[in-house]
């Protein structure tokens, strides 16, 4: 894209309604309206360009983009820093192991703690069904009250670096990646999309993912395809979501019984492993009891189960099922690829080497899209901005 | 403050005498003269006032903030990170675990081998008595005499971010906390604070916030009241040192053996736990001889001993004693919180949720305070290069 | 250097061929031209001497400089963050126990993953013979690949921060400091270098030091005499590399079987234990096969061998032996000296304290070699960046 389209792609952002982003949290996309993940989208896209353009994208002098992770984490936190830094923020991690924690500190200290000079808060938390929403929610409160209350001098945002509910930073990247794909929003309507649960011999994959997945991409009037093998359902209520997306956007959501069925004539597909919702429940309920041996049995119980669904694979054979064999493959990565790092695992060998650089491509958009989240948190008319940094003419790289 | 209030403060900032600031570090706040912890405090506010009015406190194109914490730390450790930000260093932190720091490795060689660009130096080092000041000033000789032989371009000043004598970033922050809730360090002549030992579950706590405060507080003509249980005593020089200001200042400073004593109309009431000088001494010897059964047997006793004094609890019956039963509790936090964070501790729940607010402000001067430490240790004449920020106007955020 | 000194040094950078560096990675010395070494050398000068007039050398708005330590580093780590700093990247490391790098994920979609908004990565993989190179070549395929894909924006270059090989940054800072000491590298020729074991009661260090030495020394008509006990070989191929060089250069490269023989007249001694080459070979063997029993036999092995040259010591008795007993005493360090870190090691306290100085400096040199190894690499006509710095006066502290 050039300045000129820049300059275009600036103007339709102003046309959208999305001032309630600013000094607001992104915790789900589906408490986002339309106009909100499309001027995010846009966002995203531009940022980007300025990016490609050598034009700085510099928007904070000083200030910090604090983050936490629970749980493991390379593409999230690399792009979480990729996007702090493309605006001016320091990353600064709050690592709890290392942290003064005291036994029994509340949310509400810490994150007010951690917080006099942050303008955006990342959060990890996806390991427990019930847990890493309300976690997030409530640092979001804290700070805010503490902004209410003039402690803190700015309101932090907060950024939902995947929780048990949903991972808007993966599925607003898929989407970006899927509009790209199809050379615009206006063009998945009537597409197909299938989300359909793989095996893995890994146990507690959390549900975010597919959960993200059906609850975004039922919004463009695409047939949204659920398939998992008995037992392995998500949480109902983002089922819920779903359904009522589809009926507004036009599409259809569904949930079928085989890969077989969910892959047929489907423009996309998105195998994935995850475990049950009803496992996860339980697995939270044996951490709170600190049962270690319940945990283990559960751990075992998880993975002789899945071991029934060892033929939930996207092999070639698959594949041609979908719309002209050539459906657009696609994962949150890293993917169980059968024979190279397990032997048997979510996707053939062959399939996913075909749409390695897709994929790839697929994760390039994670950075554009957080700093996209940030950027309309920060500022109450983005698109004034935007046109003040290409207009500034600034260098990234001298 | 507005901007004709910066530009006021700041020509009262030159009239101090700070100038041996710079190029200095900031061990100890005994150290310094009146003029030098005014214009600290004032720095601090200045500071403050220009990121409040969105104007940039970016004074460094490029440099290194090196931090060293060898014991936990949230508060100061993003604090730490804040003052740096806003200032334009960048952290780098010296993780000992993953540093190739040879066995026999001296100070002298690992501080000139970190510093090739490093503006300052924060270090955390409040474990063992003797230690934690000794070792601050060797790091301080040795890079200064690296710059004298012309091994650093530049000479990292070093601030002290808790040591076994002193804290001098909390007991500022507490001190421009101070200054504000009573208008003005005018008003702080008569007014009287009582630093009292309180009881906590937990062993070994630093002296180093209670030295810190008599330390400091004796100089602002204020009754400064010490309360301990019979052996828990602070170290006799800090006690000389209050003795000393407190004469100057034409305040007092007494011990008493009741929180009852000290909390009767105080003005100010600080509570917290701490261990016996004796005990920390003890403690080091057996980690200097490397005596493991030794330090569980002496914290053992340390904690059995506490246990005698489980009545030393800030409670609501004991503020109602101190003037007009309202006087302002201050907490370096975390605070060890009955029925929050253990079953007895160091303050009522009730107490402490009415101060919370108040609580998290004070903690809030921190990043400022540690900001103008590094500002005067870098600049022979800070007053003129604020002037140069406030006028320059550069936004913080576009 | 002041600004006219600068300018005349800019002029001189300028006429050598580098453009070559332009976009690629700097792994081995050897793998770059004279002018290519030259024009590195001269750009950490001009590096060096725009922040020593307080100029700003910040040429990127925003940027990452990806970090990878497979072994422990404080100086490297420090050095390269000080580069990075300098010219505005913020280092972002990859600390591979944290990240979610799934068990097989190929090098390829990490080293993708973490770069999308990466302008330099910079690794140290230097434990295993046949590993780290070949790791960082793998690394630095995948970026590239990338970059051709469309997957990266830009291309990230690869600094070698010690590998199994070479160590550039520290031999290309070794040799900083040598054309420093001797007032230029035509003073150079005929100058003799003794490369030479030392005892250490260490084990396993490796090779890619006296590698490293050899390797570059050998370029400048200098007589490198490599000294080491029997068994203590080096890789042949770099053996190969320093004898090739100094044929070019008129130099010459020989291999002897004492200190003595090296130190006699020598102008340099750079006396550094180090594992045979064979014993690292066969710890490869037995790492790779899991081997731990064998691996525990082998150090034990290797430290009992080590201790049949605890004789192999840098004592001043052998520095009278070099020219005018006034060789140029040089480490990388830490060093194990006698009698400080150690009982017995490569040198006697007396030296090293008479040379600490020197020592020092040398390692001075490292963050302006990095930071020129990356400026190389970013632009195609260094010369003019530079000149750019210099004119636009920005400073590096206000």
């Amino acid at each position: 894209m050039d300045k000129i389209g820049i300059e275009e792609m600036i103007r339709s952002l102003g046309r959208l309604r999305a001032e309630d982003m600013y000094l607001n949290d992104f915790f789900l996309t589906w408490d986002k309206s339309d106009d909100e993940i499309q001027a995010t989208y846009k966002v995203a896209e531009i940022l980007r360009a300025l990016r490609q353009n050598n034009i700085s994208t510099n928007v904070f002098d000083s200030g910090l983009a604090i983050s936490l992770f629970r749980d493991n984490s390379t593409r999230t936190r690399f792009s979480y820093a990729s996007a702090a830094n493309m605006l001016g923020l320091e990353i600064q991690d709050l690592d709890e192991g290392k942290s003064q924690i005291a036994h029994g500190e509340t949310v509400r200290e810490t994150a007010n703690m951690i917080s006099f000079m942050a303008d955006v808060i990342g959060i990890r938390d996806d390991m427990y069904i019930g847990k890493g929403h309300t976690y997030m929610q409530e640092v979001s409160q804290s700070v805010y009250q503490g902004y209410l209350d003039g402690v803190l001098e700015q309101r932090p945002s907060l950024v939902n670096l995947q929780c048990d509910i949903d991972h808007p930073t993966q599925s607003m990247a898929d989407m970006a990646h899927i509009i790209n794909h199809f050379g615009g929003v206006e063009n998945l309507k009537g597409k197909k999309i299938a989300m359909t649960w793989a095996y893995s011999p890994s146990y507690g994959k959390p549900l975010s993912v597919p959960q993200g997945i059906v609850g975004l991409m039922s919004r463009f009037g695409m047939d949204v395809s659920l398939a998992h093998p008995e037992g392995y359902n998500i949480m109902p209520e983002v089922e819920q979501v779903a359904a009522t997306n589809s009926e507004r956007s036009g599409g259809s959501f569904n949930r079928v019984n085989s890969m077989e069925e969910a892959f047929q004539d489907a423009d996309i597909v998105y195998p994935k492993s995850w475990a049950p919702f009803s496992v996860m429940e339980e697995r939270t309920k044996l951490v709170e009891q600190g049962d270690d041996a319940g945990l283990k049995a559960l751990e075992q119980r998880g993975l002789e189960n899945n071991k029934k669904y060892m033929d939930w694979e996207c092999t070639e054979d698959l594949m041609k099922k979908t719309r002209e064999g050539n459906a657009l493959y696609m994962h949150c990565l890293p993917a169980d690829i059968t024979g190279v790092s397990c032997e048997r695992g979510e996707v053939e060998a062959s399939v996913f080497d075909r749409y390695r650089v897709p994929l790839y491509k697929e994760a390039s958009y994670k950075p554009y899209i957080i700093a996209a989240m940030i950027f309309m948190s920060k500022f109450k008319n983005p698109s004034d901005k935007l046109l003040q940094l290409l207009q500034s003419g600034n260098n990234r790289i001298l």
